[in-house]
């Protein structure tokens, strides 16, 4: 299968372009007319999108649907809120199209940064980075003992996907209790799972570390609300690198502010970023990162790459990898 | 062997003094006249001294030679500057005086001190946090760019003991080249070991990571000076949670400021804390913490078990833990 015309809606840098252009050779390269500088940017339509049977980026599913060529689509993100519903699945189902995300991208740099945030509170590191404390003093013995030990406490990951595996994997040296919430456990999790049923239990009774992976869509929208967060064990640490949308952040907030969580830090927030005066950023204990999780030097080369090994493998007729629909 | 007199230097909290007393019944605890409010503080004289068996804490290494009851020495660090000397050493050979050093107590928390240094490098943490950008604007490409991925770099840990080899352990799910500086291979490191001779070599040509945790001693002072910095690798990261004084700061500002090195973590430098016209405090990839590594929640408790199992073992006859002399 040769002469694919595929659709792509950002601008790569030229060395990306490069690769990109060479090893597609024998197809053709479509750009958007208007590239997209995110992939939470909001698609614009293009007319050439109908006439095209590969799309990689993060196509609008209003244009998919008039796509009649279309037949695999790299979403370029891991991330696929826009497709993920009922209607945008059995239209993918009905027309046999192909779609994968592009979670391997970014599992590796997302379950760093979720370690890195782990650590961070483990160590008491922002506020140490900016303490100039003499030996010996009480600000100094405070900080010490505000760290506090990772052995013996509890991991819970709620959304257990690649990012989830490879964080578990991460955390194995630390003698933590490790354990996952998943809607459909597959029983190759290698650890005790939870499901929707018994959460309420597990967050209220064990976990000290509640590392949210959650992707966006209707079911996951306010998950983290204020019944699950009143039901965690006091002095609980919450991370976020899914998406800010499956959290109630009012509800967060009072977590915080009452003391009963001990610390937040999230990489994704529900607008981003959280406009100046929200009261989050005024939260001393609420750690923020722009949402980079995902990010890595070479990140766009990373992405380019796996959609040539999936073009390979569309091409071929094998297996394509991350495939979500 | 009972009624040992057992000099305690420092000031216990309520509950780890209960601890101490009913776990020493059938001795007799004497407290220092002054008592430290740290490990680096200087000792004071104290008459009582020159009666006791057993001595806990940071004991005048003076008033040792006039102690000739003494024959068991907890020191309650892992750093034993004071004492580590051939004269000291061979008085208490002569003497037959065990020393002990406290390594066991504090490596985990240094191990997970540095490899909180490391995450957070690897994430680019401390811009992040003070970063309010929206996704797709240059800082944020930029910010993302500027997380590199630790895949297949490689750390070498200078200095080799109980912390750098719980930090190989918890390196190990990230898929890097981890080599060590020792001065003395022992042949169970697990990994490549590079000498005194090779160390030029291997710091120039390899290490994207230097962790340094060499401890002070006269051998130390100014082991990283101008020469290492500059044959080091450029973009290097450079990690000190050993001793201030076995850096020369003045070279390693200039490897920052010229930006041969990416950027240094230090918990210890010299003195504690730098001065604050020091100019690495001005250094924007500088980051400071104020010589907590080894601090956690339960640290006073996590001493004194480790005294107890000690003070157990040296009344029963048995080999001690962490014995250095």
């Amino acid at each position: 299968m040769s002469g694919l015309r595929i659709f792509v809606d950002f601008a790569p840098a030229p060395d990306v372009l490069e690769l990109l252009q060479q090893e597609t050779r024998g197809h053709q390269l479509v750009f958007a007319r208007t590239l997209a500088t995110s992939v939470l940017a909001k698609p614009e339509p293009d007319p050439q999108f109908s006439t095209v049977d590969v799309a990689f980026g993060q196509p609008d599913p209003q244009a998919i649907e008039g796509a009649a060529r279309l037949k695999f689509i790299q979403v370029s993100s891991s991330g696929i809120t826009r497709y993920d519903n009922p209607k945008f699945r059995s239209l993918m189902a009905g027309r046999r199209i192909a779609v994968c995300n592009s979670a391997s991208v970014y599992s590796e740099a997302c379950a760093l940064h979720a370690l890195s945030f782990i650590l961070g509170q483990a160590r008491n590191l922002p506020l140490a980075l900016k303490t100039r404390t003499a030996n010996g003093t009480d600000t100094w013995h405070a900080l010490r003992g505000a760290c506090a030990p990772l052995r013996d406490q509890t991991v819970l990951i709620v959304g257990f996907g690649a990012i989830g595996k490879r964080l578990a994997e991460m955390l194995a040296p630390f003698h933590m209790k490790v354990m996952a919430y998943r809607r459909k456990p597959r029983g190759d999790e290698g650890m005790p799972i939870i499901t929707p049923g018994g959460l309420g239990h597990a967050l209220a009774k064990e976990a000290d570390h509640v590392v949210n992976i959650l992707p966006d869509s209707t079911e996951t929208r306010f998950f983290f609300d204020v019944a699950r967060f009143s039901n965690m064990k006091p002095g609980a640490v919450f991370y976020n690198i899914g998406r800010g949308t499956t959290v109630d952040q009012d509800a967060l907030h009072a977590a915080l502010h009452s003391g009963r969580l001990k610390a937040a830090w999230l990489d994704v927030t529900e607008p981003e970023p959280l406009p100046d005066h929200h009261p989050l950023w005024a939260e001393p204990s609420c750690y923020i990162t722009p949402h980079i999780a995902g990010g890595h030097t070479g990140e766009a080369k990373t992405l380019v790459h796996h959609f040539l090994r999936n073009l390979n493998r569309f091409v071929q007729g094998e297996p394509l990898l991350d495939r979500v629909m």
